[in-house]
């Protein structure tokens, strides 16, 4: 053995209750390292199963029994020292809420004592007829009855599996009743404070009657050359604790620390996106959640930044003690996206979701286009049964959690998404959202590289897979212009595979703040025993990234669904630094695909070829 | 035909899904009149039934197959000009809060229209495989899928269903998620704003996953002496115009016009019944509601009271518009039982209810049991999961809603009642239930005629069977001293009996503010055809006062069970008119039980014989 992972996936049909082993196939590591792209590799063969059996992938039901879930780790993933590797990714051949590949990460401490139980990665196929969860135990897995779990928040299902567990690295990853309820806006949560949270994941979940994954365990993960790790990471660690975002301003402020940046950006969408600034978003910045509501910072396994934060509302109608968060994405969600300038709300409404099993970026923005279209005038009265959906009523984002995961009164609709509820009204160009996935909290009229990231992002809407705020806003690695459209196609590149490498090791993207792609591949060839190089490592990255697109492809999509909400492309922002400006995407677009060796944003047999993707 | 009974039962086996018609039976109406009495006449049949086939009814479980739902109504109800007949009587062989008898009586529309359907009652037996709804369309019944309908709430399931039948007369009874999810303290909801609501009639239902029930037709509901009826009526109704209660205190400020009356005679519980004066009752006032937050008045089918409210809190963390109510009941529970001086939350809250199903004075006062219970240190803090659970949070109370309806969280133990959430904490004596059923809104301390009554009541601690507030404070008939407990007994036997007619015949309680026994009489007598005097329709609610309290001995009740939570037995009042009283229950106990003819709370065979009670 001469690499970092323990060595094997765990195989279980619901549908049959049948378990097995596969290990990890060195050959397919070499190409897709582990987590998301060994997850990709294995989605893909699925797909050609299905279409020898003449299913047509266009045709698999997210919520039927086609439908393939996989939890995956990566060779850093609880590995000690490693930076920030508490992490694990989520797949879904197909999501809920898009119709896209699936695709979440999550942190806390799941992924690495997912690893410490004897397992890399879990594969979930077909569906059980009665509710159960899942214990991997010392190595051992087990699929057990989870009726008594049924219908529990979060919380309870995390404490009541904790307790008849017990012992040390021992956590819990379950869906809330929004996951059970098949909301498509659903997430995966593990230790109570962490998702895997985008487009429905916990929906996925949910139809397969899958309640929880229990793992736990004392099982060490190898390291190829120990020695030379050492070195490598303790010298990471440093670059980490030096770099003034990962080493001051998400400690101090949490990623929070964002609100007043972008908006100073003109960057930070206020209702609805209608403008790019909010007047008062002081009054939800890190520094007033950290003066304020900060009880407590909290640290993910192995992570020596630590911007999780524990928070309370101390009084009020809000009022909650000890509430994790909230995130800078939440507080964009629930706060600007609403109008919404208080943090009693954001943090309540962020603690329901957390317990119910939510996404808040989802939720806040479909709430936030609900009001648009309620204040301009599309929503017959009766259908809100005495709710005033009113851009700044803070009481609608608390209520709208309870409501959207029972999908009680108005939240039938929110549950929809957004995207399906703007075209019930007739006003699908309200729904801000990228191939149904809605958009987090950074407006690419003003951050151009964001707008052709959220275009060709695979699961739609999303900023984590090509994050260009780092040099366009925050300038890092170096800093560029955010309102030109000048090679960005390249940084998008760059950043998405990039991304794709972080997210197979699988550690936290905000490590990259402080690392490049030499360090994860001098990290990655201490822990694997590889020789590998920056720019092979970056390679991989790409294979990644081109199969998953070959998945979406395989799944419907194209070109025509790389696009930005028709707001993005017309309205000009009304005021701030990124005044008039609209996003040229087609521009970028043509640039990128170019870049990529795509056609139609789907990958060419040549590049396919060169990139050693065999189909 | 020489009575006003259209004159047939429906009888719906959910299991087999067989459904037949009865009969009304004229002898056994003669008997029980209709509504409650001739539903208590029907579950004696099946206590015998199930005796014979060796099944003890203290073994049946309530939620069990062998529970039986009764919808009921009587001669008065649909009738035009029969004072406020619009109402129906809901009874089961066990409810699931107390292990008692379930009875529950609602107003609304829903019962006049039952009859205009073509039915005069409903039984249900056995338990669905699948969730169905029961449609009763000129005099047509049949079980339809209710596949879709489940989960909602009561407002869409109301307006899909009418919508699907339309037409005029028609009205939906139904179940929220709360009598879905069995929770104990679940509703029957009909028209959207009315409910059978204690003890849990709606987890009867919800677990024979009958989510509703449908009614519509325009037959004629016969009169016998169409001219001496009319003669009758308008007597009636005229007195109920000139009466101060039924002509001006309901309809001008409705039910909540008791708030300042019952404060000020020392006996309105507030938190948790530690006292009986509110000191910012006026906050919560019939005035107060009608000055500030009523948006129109709302009377059920057939009454000339009108004391429905609709109200509205147009800004604010607790904004609801247009909703129904609030009721003396719940402004009480809700608010002055939780130490909850507003009624922003109040009216939202109880909005939640509504929508969810839920009854709001179990709810309220097993939320001011936890409340005490919390503060006085017996609540592990992480049991609340960051919540703050002190009286007067207005924030609790709506949250609890949710959480009650759900079990989610906190809720989980919300949805016990308060009678098992105190004994989990090991304090019992904090639970203000008699026979598992939280009381309302009047400390018999000041009220001592309420004491007996409640204790005696057969379903549990109940306001509606010998609702001697009547005389005790409002002086009708007569004005009598609330705080001796000289000739109380006389005084609840009375209105226990009175009030087994009114359920029975059915109409409204408060029309007897106005009308007498005698009045009972000669409506009966025209509606009928029969010929009944003051004493007969007296003795046929004797009868079935009897004949329940001879079903609860087979259930397992006896006189021990007629009893008081220890606070009223043994703490004295603190302050106001009713300073230094307590209970003296076991004097006014004695002296019932004599007049009674019973033994320990059971009827003896020589009374059981005067009242030609066959068993």
């Amino acid at each position: 053995m001469t690499r970092g992972f323990v060595g094997k996936i765990l195989k279980v049909d619901l549908t049959t209750k049948n378990i097995t082993t596969e290990p990890i196939e060195e050959e397919v590591a070499k190409k897709y390292l582990g987590g998301k792209g060994y997850a990709v590799y294995l989605l893909y063969q699925y797909i050609k199963q299905y279409e020898l059996k003449g299913i047509s992938p266009q045709n698999i039901d997210p919520l039927g029994k086609e439908n393939v879930l996989i939890f995956a780790t990566g060779p850093g993933t609880g590995v000690p020292r490693f930076p920030s590797s508490g992490r694990h990714h989520v797949m879904a051949l197909k999501a809920p809420l898009t119709g896209s590949i699936g695709s979440g990460n999550a942190g806390g401490e799941w992924g690495a004592f997912l690893k410490f139980s004897g397992f890399d990665g879990i594969v979930i196929e077909g569906v059980s007829d009665a509710p159960v969860y899942l214990a991997l135990i010392d190595g051992k897995a087990e699929i057990r009855d989870a009726g008594e779990l049924w219908g529990k928040n979060t919380m309870d299902t995390t404490r009541a599996l904790m307790n008849s567990v017990g012992g040390k690295n021992t956590s819990v990853a379950c869906i809330g009743p929004a996951g059970e309820n098949l909301i498509p806006m659903a997430v995966i949560m593990n230790d109570e404070y962490r998702a895997a949270g985008r487009a429905g994941l916990g929906a996925v979940m949910g139809s397969k009657r899958l309640k929880a994954i229990i793992v736990s365990g004392d099982q060490k993960v190898p390291v190829a050359k120990s020695e030379e790790f050492r070195k490598v990471a303790d010298r990471c660690l440093d670059a980490i604790k030096n770099n003034s975002v990962t080493g001051e301003g998400l400690p101090t402020y949490g990623t929070a620390v964002l609100v007043n940046v972008i908006n100073t950006a003109g960057a930070f969408p206020y209702k609805n996106w209608q403008t790019g600034i909010m007047p008062d978003a002081e009054d939800i910045s890190g520094e007033t959640l950290t003066k304020e509501y900060l009880v407590r910072k909290r640290a993910c396994w192995g992570c020596t930044i630590g911007c999780g934060r524990i928070s309370s509302v101390k009084s009020g109608p809000f009022q909650i003690l000890n509430a994790e968060g909230p995130e800078y994405e939440t507080i964009w969600s629930l706060g600007s996206a609403c109008g919404i300038n208080g943090f009693a709300a954001i943090v309540k409404a962020h603690h329901l979701c957390n317990e119910l099993g939510l996404d808040p970026i989802s939720l806040g923005s479909t709430i936030a286009a609900a009001m648009e279209l309620n204040e301009k005038g599309y929503i017959p009265e009766e259908h809100l049964q005495g709710w005033v959906l009113e851009f700044g009523n803070a009481a609608v984002i608390v209520e709208a959690a309870w409501r959207t995961a029972y999908k009680i009164g108005f939240g039938k609709h929110l549950a929809l998404g957004s995207r399906k509820l703007c075209s019930l009204y007739g006003h699908p160009d309200f729904s801000m959202a990228v191939k149904g996935l809605e958009m987090p909290a950074y407006d690419p009229r003003g951050i151009k590289g964001m707008g052709l990231g959220y275009a060709t992002s695979n699961r739609g809407g999303c900023h984590l897979t090509g994050y260009t705020v780092a040099p366009e806003i925050v300038g890092i690695p170096e800093k560029i212009d955010p309102l030109t459209t000048e090679d960005k196609a390249r940084w998008v590149k760059l950043f998405q595979d990039f991304a794709s490498v972080i997210n197979s090791t699988v550690n936290c993207q905000f490590a990259s703040f402080a690392l490049g792609a030499k360090d994860y591949a001098e990290l990655l060839s201490a822990v694997t025993g590889w020789d590998l190089s920056e720019g092979e490592v970056l390679k991989i990255g790409e294979r990644i990234y081109n199969l998953e697109r070959v998945i979406m492809s395989r799944l419907g999509f194209d070109g025509k669904d790389d696009t930005l909400p028709p707001r993005l492309l017309r309205e000009p922002m009304p005021e701030g630094p990124a005044k008039w400006h609209i996003v040229d995407l087609e521009k970028m677009k043509r640039e990128y695909y170019t870049l990529r060796g795509w056609a139609n944003g789907v990958p060419t047999p040549e590049k396919l070829e060169e990139l050693e993707i065999e189909l």
